[in-house]
């Protein structure tokens, strides 16, 4: 099971990239259960509209994802969160990924 | 280079999944270049505006990426795609990820 989170384009993108590299991710770090983030940056919108990055973060299991949601180390990732990307963030659980050819 | 497709919520999602499994993802299967396609399913909307489901779709490298968006292949699909999920898609080129811890 994963937590998916969508950022949309930043105000100051080199702000934000300080912001999340330096101070979110290292919190993201502490939540108890995440085995591994992996962080992409978009490049170019083709069709509909375009967000800036995608953080995809792996949990072994749904349960320990929701125990993670509810974890202190979570609620102080999320409060760091509001203020590095308020209103830019849609977060959001995501099985896990089938191949599919 | 990764092909990134967002889906929003579809008014009927069996249909949805019929068409894009059954004739979407086949097309897709032929596009130039395109190594693998993963789709993930999301469960739940904990923030922000959630979306149904994401395909990620690698290539090896963003020349061969554009030369697969040129290919009549592509076009096809992206025909196809008009009719199974009209309004619903955000399509965007990634950078392959970074592991972030």
């Amino acid at each position: 099971m994963r937590l998916i989170a969508l950022y949309r384009q930043p105000p100051d993108p080199q702000a934000f990239d300080k912001a999340y590299f330096g101070t979110h991710l290292p919190l993201m770090g502490k939540v108890p259960g995440l085995q591994a983030s992996v962080v992409s940056k978009f490049t170019r919108t083709v069709m509909g509209e375009g967000f800036y990055m995608m953080a995809d973060m792996a949990f072994p299991d749904e349960g320990t994802l929701k125990q993670a949601m509810r974890s202190p180390e979570m609620a102080a990732a999320g409060d760091n969160l509001a203020t590095v990307a308020e209103g830019l963030v849609t977060l959001m659980f995501a099985e896990d990924p089938v191949p599919a050819g």
